[in-house]
């Protein structure tokens, strides 16, 4: 599913860094890779997951491969975090209602009980 | 760190479900797995991810577990995107921009070395 590559590629602070520098424009994987403690293999794996959730493009010229940021997937996460959460606000503030109702009716029935 | 948790928490369908599944309320363990066609010790991993991540909260009755949904780290990871997509948006325009301008001078240059 889409949504599940696009939250697993944010899921990553060293992949959020990726993006956040291709944000400020196109890089060489050599060039993304240079901030990082770790070898280049891994910052090409975390490329790879980047691009199978489609928020990284790769654009290849001879030898170079040049990468860009894709913000669309994000919007599609970011839409879709919103209406669940909505979603969810909407029925426990019912559940909450249903509740505070029933309460409301247990502790009537007790008054009335004690009423001589 | 958190919003990690979170990302990789949302990243599953069965997880998504059981999310759903107690925004209509709270659940025993047995009955979040009855709809799914994995075995109890699977939900139980899914559980533990979910309230890893602070979205379900566990409270023990004898020998009930009855788990219940905390939407709050939601919240922050939609934050999160909206402000992170916000500022892709912001430094991709720049770039549009000074990319355009190059162009434009670029343009300039080329019309003015033509002219006789």
């Amino acid at each position: 599913m889409e949504l599940d590559d696009t939250l697993v590629a944010l899921a990553d602070e060293t992949r959020r860094s990726i993006l956040k520098r291709l944000s400020n424009g196109d890089a060489r994987v050599t060039e993304l890779a240079a901030p990082f403690d770790i070898s280049l293999n891994s910052v090409s794996k975390h490329i790879r997951i980047l691009e199978r959730a489609g928020l990284v493009r790769r654009r290849i010229a001879g030898r170079d491969h040049f990468l860009s940021l894709d913000p669309a997937p994000l919007d599609a996460a970011a839409a879709w975090l919103q209406r669940e959460r909505a979603a969810w606000e909407t029925r426990l503030d019912k559940l909450e209602a249903a509740l505070r109702a029933e309460d409301a009716i247990d502790k009537a029935r007790t008054r009335s009980r004690r009423k001589p």
